[in-house]
């Protein structure tokens, strides 16, 4: 799952342009960083605004740091070589397959994750990994249990639906309600004379998941403040077979819980046709949800130790937790094991950077990024420890470089290393970062962070759902992931150039609107 | 559903080149169309060879009959207008979300495809269409009933599945068995000692319809041959979310009917890296499936008769009926509304062409082509009064021109009253027709047959699934295939020459080896 800096960058996403996106990501920390007239805008899967920052031109690196980053050529060819047509080629993709059959979907609170992390920390001994081990995390656990959902009028059809994560459940005998259909929250306002005592189901359009996500965010809570009995969302996403996609949702300070669901698309859109038309809809809702007390899981931490400044640290990540549907191949298998393979890339070719490479398998991220708080809590007051932060939890799909946030300084620096993977086809960095939840915390305290950029489109075709299963990964497009992530990483890690954060003036240690 | 001349056209499908498929097309007819050179060989979305037959420059049509032709022009800009701006506009997708809305899916043997029936005479009644009537077809009536199926080991995880159309039920207990998973029936014959007693799964790549489906129509056959107690066949479709897609299946002379079922692509490869990996899979099967007898449905016929020779013939048509899953908006109802808008369309345009023309609703298809071969075996006697037969039943996407099955004269025929519709950039004419299950036994038999041409590359993404949804279909490209085969119709209906048969040497009146 993927996390956003909801209230400044995606609250104002659709109607801003790219100027405004870039000044107001600037506010944050109080230091520009460039001129509109430099960028090239893009719109990410999530529906950030993405820049391509700082020509080459305009890079001021000193020609004795340049000549540093070239000097790794040889040692980046070498990584690559080893991953891409090597004895390594094909192994992350079998590694995530044998973690995905064998465990499934590894959701927070249940025996599979734990078992997974056991299994990952098993063979981080056997490879020989350093400071092989876990930090303890308290997170939600929610429970699915038994669910469904039939359309009862005006004629019976059964919904495919998932509960969202954090609902309350329907009493055993479920809600039969009507259905009030509306499109957006304004709809909702509009018709909240209505609401009282219904089933408000949301149909909104797929703009983007930063600016869709409210209503599976917020839905159920502004619909209990109407009166409802229950909500149902349409799936966050651009393209469906009929698929639903789960979620986390936040009742807040809600005075009402009310159960809350996904139905698909295509159900959503079928409700709004009756509804148009007339008739009398009619939904019984059957949720078993449970949120039980907090449960303790642990976020995963192998390192290869740094050689002169081991306190010194490059973070790469990905999140071992996934939601209770599908298999958690593309959110976030693949970014966890091309994180933990950095690590054990580095450790099989000797290749031991001057600072700590730290690999991170992440805990409780679906239920509200817990595992990257957790470790930001712990570790934030040596912040100036971290040269950088990594995490790729946005696709592993075909590379393309890295979505980067840190000063100017710090983005040439990106970008001169990057160039060290021309052979890969990786070298373009885009701002800011970009699908990398569990480290944002780090990014808004100044510290540079990184996401693996790739063509992720479909991305949010299999979030969340059934669909995310090992047919979305693809060997090859893997071992091109961990090559670039690998190579940037060790040489972020190797150079004797500490890469500058950026001074915050009002840190925040928690982003308080957020959407896993 | 779409039917396929296998044995001609299919079986030598993938190994031949284009020339080939062009002799063995001619070699049905004793009749040669085309040379090789003259023609664009491209592959359909069932996995045809189509192609692009004789240049205009070869066609030597009279230039009364061109001139005849042309003189439509005004004619036919006025059907496109009322269809794609007039008023007319979005009829299309209206009535088909109605139908589909209301009915939902419209299985042949259930209330809901007689309810639909009902509703279209209704309708047919209200528009004031002539010699509104139906014709009963006998059809095969199953029923799916309650099913699933579980991984048991190595793990516990609930398989998505659809058992398949015909297939037998399991005991109440269902049916737990160790897998062998098989790529193909050449590696099933080669593992055929280690079938006997285990549940045998089928995960052959997708090739294309034509291809692929032989697992689905035979599986269940091949697999009892060698002992096995059941078999899964992995979706026939080019993508999924984890989507399985049911369909008819055939057990033929089978000594032994073993239950058989659908699941997923992502399932069947997953159980074929946990076999290569050594692990004991088993699963259970559990199937309520249940063979009923006979069922009276009915093909449904409506006309705009002919003003100076009624009782001859064109014929536009679609399948009424659906699988038991999604709700058949694009399998077939997007073709079966298209038909029938046309003839409301020249009734309201009091355009009576000087033949009959004659909108078909099929019962059916999807249980072995029922309706369509019930309707030859009824009116074959009098082929020479048709002037031609069509079927849309391989969507109504972004419309093309047509798939023509034809001698050269006919084809040119097709040509020339395609030019008229060059605003609607809907020229092209290709062949053989594909996609006209219900009417291909009529192609068998000389008669000119034609389907819709349109952009159905997403065809198999949706077809025979819970996907197969008003999502799928659009009301702009709706109003367009609607104007064209409108259009092409009237036209067809109304010229004063007679489109010329083929002679068939040896005519079959039924081909055996058929998919819809
Ligand atoms: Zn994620
Ligand atoms: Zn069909």
């Amino acid at each position: 799952m993927v996390r956003l800096i909801l209230s400044l960058l995606i609250a104002i996403g659709p109607i801003c342009n790219a100027e405004f996106v870039i000044k107001a990501y600037d506010d944050i920390y109080k230091f520009p960083i460039y001129g509109i007239n430099d960028t090239l805008a893009t719109t990410s899967a999530l529906g950030n605004k993405v820049t391509t920052p700082a020509n080459k031109d305009e890079c001021a690196l000193s020609p004795d740091l340049v000549e540093e980053i070239r000097g790794y050529q040889e040692t980046v060819d070498s990584i690559i070589e080893y991953i891409v047509n090597g004895d390594y080629k094909g192994r992350t993709y079998n590694i995530l397959a044998e973690l995905v059959d064998t465990f499934g979907p590894r959701m927070t609170g249940s025996g599979q994750l734990e078992a997974a992390i056991d299994w990952m920390l098993e063979k981080s001994h056997e490879e020989g990994l350093e400071n092989v081990h876990t930090e303890d995390v308290s997170v939600p656990h929610w429970v699915r249990n038994n669910e469904s959902a039939w359309m009862v009028l005006p004629r019976l059809h059964k919904l495919n639906m998932l509960g969202l994560g954090s609902s309350v459940g329907t009493p055993p005998e479920g809600i039969r309600a009507e259905v009030l259909v509306v499109k957006d929250f304004e709809d909702l306002e509009q018709n909240a004379h209505l609401a009282a005592g219904k089933i408000v189901v949301y149909n909104p359009p797929w703009v983007s998941y930063g600016e869709t996500v409210q209503y599976r965010s917020s839905g159920a809570t502004r619909a209990a403040e109407v009166g409802a009995v229950a909500s149902l969302i349409r799936t966050v996403g651009p393209f469906s077979i009929n698929s639903p996609h789960t979620g986390h949702q936040y009742y807040g300070n809600a005075s009402a819980k009310i159960p809350t669901a996904c139905i698909t698309v295509e159900d959503a859109s079928m409700m709004e046709r009756m509804q148009k038309r007339g008739q009398k809809i009619e939904v019984l809702l059957t949720m078993g949800a449970m949120n039980y007390p907090d449960f303790i899981s642990r976020n995963s931490i192998v390192e290869v130790e740094g050689l002169e400044w081991p306190d010194e640290t490059v973070v790469v990540s990905g999140h071992l937790d996934s939601w209770d549907v599908g298999q958690g191949a593309m959110d976030d298998g693949g970014g966890a094991m091309i994180s933990w393979n950095a690590a054990v890339v580095l450790h099989r070719l000797s290749l031991r950077p001057r600072r700590t490479l730290q690999a991170i398998l992440w805990t409780g991220e679906e239920q509200g990024l817990i595992g990257g708080q957790a470790y930001f809590d712990k570790h934030s007051s040596k912040k100036e420890k971290y040269q950088m932060l990594m995490e790729s939890d946005i696709g592993t799909f075909s590379p393309l470089g890295l979505a980067f946030s840190g000063n100017s300084e710090a983005t040439c620096i990106v970008k001169e290393i990057l160039k060290l993977l021309k052979s890969l086809n990786t070298t373009e960095v885009v701002s800011p970062m970009d699908g990398g939840p569990d480290i944002e915390v780090w990014q808004r305290a100044g510290v540079p962070t990184a996401s693996l950029y790739n063509e992720n489109e479909k991305y949010f075709w299999f979030h969340h759902s059934d669909g995310d299963t090992m047919s979305v990964e693809d060997p090859d497009t893997l071992d091109k992931c961990l090559a670039l992530w690998t190579s940037f990483a060790y040489v972020a890690a190797d150079i004797t150039h500490k890469i500058p954060q950026i001074q915050v003036q009002q840190e925040e240690s928690r982003v308080t609107t957020t959407a896993p």
